[in-house]
């Protein structure tokens, strides 16, 4: 027997109930680039790291900017806080789909016990007539169990209400550095993986980024492996199986490097890209211009239509 | 495209439910300066610094007293926790709008760890008439998370009833401390943001202190800016986005500086001010007087009807 | 504007909910020394210090004992625990008012994080006919944000069950004795008012020990304040608001002292006064001629009618 | 006024619920050596020690085997956890009746923070037709408060369904070793009063040891009290009031010792024993032998019929 | 009177309620290798260990690969967590049993605290057509109590649905470490003993390993004993009762040893084995060549069949 591989597999969407599929069809078809991708905008880095992300770009401390440029440039689905989607989200009805973010910290506190307390439930995400609902998830630290256990309850009211489910999947910790920190392969791996298997829809990570130096301290056989970054991709997106996989910018980086970077995620079978300050941390215009090309892209170089 | 200036926006109530909006234009426009303005009598110091602020003026210890000097004087409500609001509201009832503050605690204990739990309820709330509810949310405290939590259930009330929440944005704690202080332009910033991105329609906040000194220590760009007071409070202003935004007096200040930070505050795009001891603790014909001359100059210098 | 004294207040239960005035009324005028004043008769001992109290008295170690000098004595009210109103209680149902404590602790684990949870709730009072329900506050303590959120569940069902609420307020904690300790005025005044605030209808407080030495501890103004005991009374009697306030005796202490310090209480606008071991670690027949000399005190100088 | 002694006392029965008294009523008078006596046999050893205990009698290791043995020897009631309740109660429900314990915890993490969490609910009794609700208390441990708060849910509970409760009433903790220990007639008659308190029908002890040269340590009165075991054992069921007192074995001792001690407890006021090992740690026949005797003792010395 | 053995006894399935003794059936007559026995797969080791396990077959990283493997070579059911079970499961609905396991944990924290979360409910387990519900108890870790607990209210809902319960009862922590370590005869013996009383239908459990030099930390009569693994995993059965028990391969071992363990078990009165990296770190038809054999192993060597 030979299995087949992730582009050949079966529908990714036929094990979802109808409620979960409506909505993720409505993600990944009727809204942003589709043909089955994803283009997410995260607006979330006012509680993650305070307005300071905003001063590049003025404009852009306008919750209102984001929506419209969401809406407007066409993205999939603008992801936040409950606090912008009850205050701005109304304008965009019908517009842009709504991913409510329902838990969130600041980075004040310092992150060696990193976790993520709720703000707002899936019903909320129902009142509001999001389409999906977001959870970060910290995986390897010391407060874990909590974490699974608060997911626990947001992944089974998400099952009641037909809710997709969206994991940011981010390793953390002491123990997490010290097998090679939490951009590595192994702890970028293990968190698409474990994203799966508590019942991720949609698993969100960041790009592993393998570094001999550091992966030495990782278990075997990731302390011997040598891949590119994006033979690494492929694997993430093996191991979450059948949820979908997104994968982030994080900080600006050059125009060039986000745009094959984007391709190559499209190739190795992500599904699609979560770009916030990489799009509005410049002007109007080549904030439409840049997420065009990204669209473009992932069009050209979609890999596995779910 | 240009984003209008927070004066130019849509009306900052549009996305509110029709309880929140009934019950906070009372506020804004029934009680009080009027106009949309927002002054606040806060009379919680018994439970968060004790009997000891009520020495200057003997009378203010009896809360009746508040009560009666919010209702002749004419404030858009009088904030206090539930052992006033049972016993002493009932009969200033339909004379001044009850703001039942929901969580507290002593300045007994050390702060480095702040946690205000609740003591009451949304429900306790709209039992009694209130027309908002406060929460103290200690922005950076180590246990943000729980604080964050706890909110998470008084804002689901809140939209359950069509209360108006009011959050007080307090940073606080030694990751607060090390980035320049809990008066900093930085934490009062980001405790603005954080304020609306958990669901407040209105933030209650400290005035942000610039200060070279310790802004050195915040994370950029805050480190090298280089801004006045009244800038300062423009800028959390605009971070509060569609959130309210009110500013306290705190201990007395000088009667000239008290009555130019009000004017600042109202030019900056604040909605109002919520003065306590720099009222209550001098005698009553003085705090009439002081309380005109502070409606005055808000009606002059108001800059935005929500 | 002048505001009136204590004594010349309006009635102190007009603001309570039928349910809470029926009940109140029976302990301050059907039952007692009458005339709106409390006389309590605790009988918690057991589980706060264990039997060892009882030795003095061996009869007392029988909880039937005290039930029987209560209603025999004709105290306001008998205060226990679960166990003693389950199994003693109901032989003298309609004899004497049940005050039903529902939290307690013993004093074998030391008390630097004093905390008391519950081991009764409001419904067991109601199935119980108690007429009021005891809740211990550790004013200061590191946990107090879990105690005043214990006490909001017992306050709500109180308030929904029409229960007068008794708050056993004491100051407790290290950083309440680096600032003068448990028994200074200002700790004990601080207990008053966040007794008040947090819904007591009434409040038990120890009595206050003004004491330079250790006053100069205190915030200002209290470490400057020269007052004698019973001006500090008067001014926890102030602090409490329109909260009743009765003060203990603690451990027995001379007759003379007894009956001067019941005296002074009552002048000073208190309520009344709860006597355990100052009673029952006596002989039946001497108890009932103290009980009856407190009474006569008490009535002769009662100064505030509720 | 002379108080009653124990034996004299009203009904020990009289105030409790229909259904607790006849469940209650089934142990001390349908089952067992009956005049009101109550003959216990704990199997809960397996979990609270693991399965060392049986070794010396390897068919004690069958659950089944004690199950067998408590009815065909003519216990009050077998005590166990949900395991043995619901696989081997069945074989016998009519013949013997079932104490359910719902708590407890292994010996294997060490016990100075003992706290015995529940895995078991009063419902699960009922449902399986118990007569009798078994709960350890660890009077004195630093998690004392995490432990009468969940007294309080069990005993609510049976409150609720008329089930007997039964408190394992053990001190443990630094606090105590500090006192005299756990075995101390302090500690013990400490014990036993708070038990009571918390609404225990029937209290379980250790036997107290009185030990001069510990027993300094522990406060006064204590400190100085030169009583037997047999006087200790007399005030103990004092301190318990109206709740049954039974007394335990604990690891296997002498015959005459275990028959001396049986006719000292009934003498003494208590209300039976709670022998285990001391039975199940001998063969079968010897077993019966062994439990004629007790029986036989205790029919013959019970003072105090409730 | 003699005990009879444990392959004597009563039927193991008599105290099963319907819904339990319907499912648990399914698994040990209709699947599987059949006459009472339990071959289960187990698939959770993504989350318990990451993806490292799947490397030596990469094949296996796909879990459709592992549904496929239990369906084809007849498994009597598949273990796995919530993500499987929803997007993978469906796909063998009716072809192979479902085992939910409702708790896991990564490994990076350290295990030092051992405590396994919950991630799903056994209204999961009811909604998605499986016929056991699994769950991991760390026996002997410092967060026992909170274990224990948990593990109450899955055990509570697996007899309110009639869903048989599988305990992995895994001994864990410093006190255990001390005691002769985790694999100790004595450690897995009080393990299986404990799974037993707390409810479980199966108990999941690794070979007990003697080894005198650790042993002797045992508590006696332990550190004297000298069995072999055969008469360990006797005992070890016996102390487990009328719950049915597997015993885990663990990494993968030799052929040989596989078998002979297998058959080890069967003969000492297990009810089965939970066999996975040994079987799917092997190529397709190895695995299912391997599978025939233990089958046939099991099928010849059964001793008790329930």
């Amino acid at each position: 027997m030979e299995i087949t591989t992730a582009s050949e597999q079966k529908s990714l969407l036929a094990s979802l109930t109808p409620g979960k599929r409506t909505r993720l069809r409505r993600l990944l078809f009727e809204f942003g680039p589709g043909d089955g991708t994803l283009l997410l905008l995260p607006i979330d880095q006012g509680i993650e790291h305070g307005p300071r992300d905003f001063f590049p770009n003025p404009a852009s401390k306008d919750p209102d900017y984001q929506f419209r440029l969401a809406a407007e440039a066409g993205y999939s689905a603008i992801a936040c806080q409950i606090g912008l989607a009850s205050k701005y989200f109304p304008d965009y009805a019908g517009q842009v789909p709504l991913l409510l973010k329902v838990n969130g910290k600041t980075d004040l506190p310092p992150s060696d016990e990193a976790f993520s307390s709720t703000n707002a439930s899936v019903e909320d995400a129902v009142r509001l007539g999001a389409d999906a609902v977001g959870y970060t998830l910290y995986v390897g630290s010391p407060r874990q169990d909590q974490d699974l256990r608060q997911l626990q309850t947001v992944r089974e009211e998400c099952d009641r209400y037909g809710m997709p489910l969206v994991i940011w999947a981010y390793p953390r910790g002491s123990a997490v550095s010290a097998k090679g920190g939490q951009n590595s392969f192994y702890a970028i791996d293990y968190a698409a993986r474990l994203a799966m298997e508590m019942g991720a829809d949609v698993v969100k990570l960041n790009m592993p980024k393998p570094d001999p130096a550091k992966d030495k301290d990782a278990p075997a056989p990731y302390d011997e492996l040598e891949v590119s970054q994006e033979e690494a991709v492929r694997h993430v997106v093996e191991s979450a199986g059948r949820s979908l996989v997104v994968l982030s910018g994080g900080s600006r980086i050059d125009d060039d490097q986000l745009l094959g970077q984007t391709r190559h995620i499209m190739e190795a079978g992500g599904s699609g890209v979560i770009y916030g300050r990489n799009v509005w941390q410049r002007e109007w215009n080549e904030a439409l211009e840049i997420i065009a090309q990204i669209k473009e892209i992932m069009l050209s170089s979609v890999s596995r239509i779910p």
